[in-house]
């Protein structure tokens, strides 16, 4: 494997065990855990992430570039309104560790809006693509856009960080599935 | 006036300054402009809020507290349904500054859940009564309890907070106000 391909292949790992550390241990598990469960060393981590809020940010971009891939996977399904309202429920299942990182990122003094900013457009096109494809099928209401289907899914994903317990979190969903109806 | 009186009367101005001045400057918005609003000394604000977050979040109390008491004004009110999705476009109204209040205590290193606290009961008891008036008159799906209502309120919140233009809030609210009928 070249250097290039290792390197990316290393960062991937990295990502991928900060990921699961945050969301074990929370957004102040030491950095050398990520390391451990990366299986690389130390440096390797700092070289590809200097700071902790840099990693963090890069945990949060990934989770969002995911829900992209996801939206993007599900606009080419046979039942595209179904998977809609897939993607709202999936969104609730780690909510609480996108609310416990998008927190640590803000006590970190960095802006949301900011660490998103790199995944943004390419996220906001895959559920722009899937919100269409749902509502010609007749699943989703149509008088929302892109824009406030983003907004409800935020509004999805904070109202099911309130609640702990999963048979509240899936009443709660439902009023969100129902509300998106046509 | 007694000393004491006079003390409550000056606490409550700074307040109401306060949420003033951090809704149309940020929450970055300097104590003496408060003070200056508020008609006092700078000695005043400090005397009653020794530190900017202290303030931050007796104003961030000072609003759900406001949301608490609107609850349980509209629980009497002769249609409790419709009073109970007006609780919802109340919130929306002002959820910007209770999203940059949040973000600004994050940001000082303060829990959100540490700062509701104290009157968290007080607001969910206040919620808790105008739900179930609401459910009765047949205006509120049967199926979700005050957990599931404070989420939703917090959910709708963040939602509205996510939109800036007018018209996609009220779209927005649209699927909140729709999935909650029975």
């Amino acid at each position: 494997m070249s250097p290039r391909a290792d390197a990316v292949r290393n960062r991937t790992k990295v990502l991928a065990a900060a990921d699961e550390v945050f969301a074990e241990l929370g957004t102040d598990a030491p950095t050398d855990e990520v390391a451990r469960r990366a299986g690389v060393g130390i440096g390797t981590v700092f070289r590809h992430f200097p700071t902790k809020e840099g990693l963090l940010a890069a945990v949060f971009q990934e989770r969002l570039r995911q829900v992209g891939s996801e939206a993007a996977a599900m606009a080419t399904s046979e039942d595209p309104a179904e998977a809609f309202h897939e993607l709202f429920t999936k969104l609730i299942g780690n909510s609480r560790t996108k609310q416990a990182l998008g927190e640590a990122l803000t006590a970190a003094g960095i802006d949301v809006d900011d660490a998103i900013a790199p995944v943004r457009d390419e996220v906001r096109g895959a559920i722009a693509i899937l919100l269409a494809k749902a509502q010609e099928a007749g699943g989703v209401r149509g008088d929302i856009g892109v824009d406030e289907a983003i907004a409800l899914l935020i509004g999805a994903s904070q109202a099911s960080a309130a609640v702990i317990d999963i048979s509240m979190r899936a009443r709660t969903l439902n009023v969100f599935l129902d509300g998106l109806r046509p």
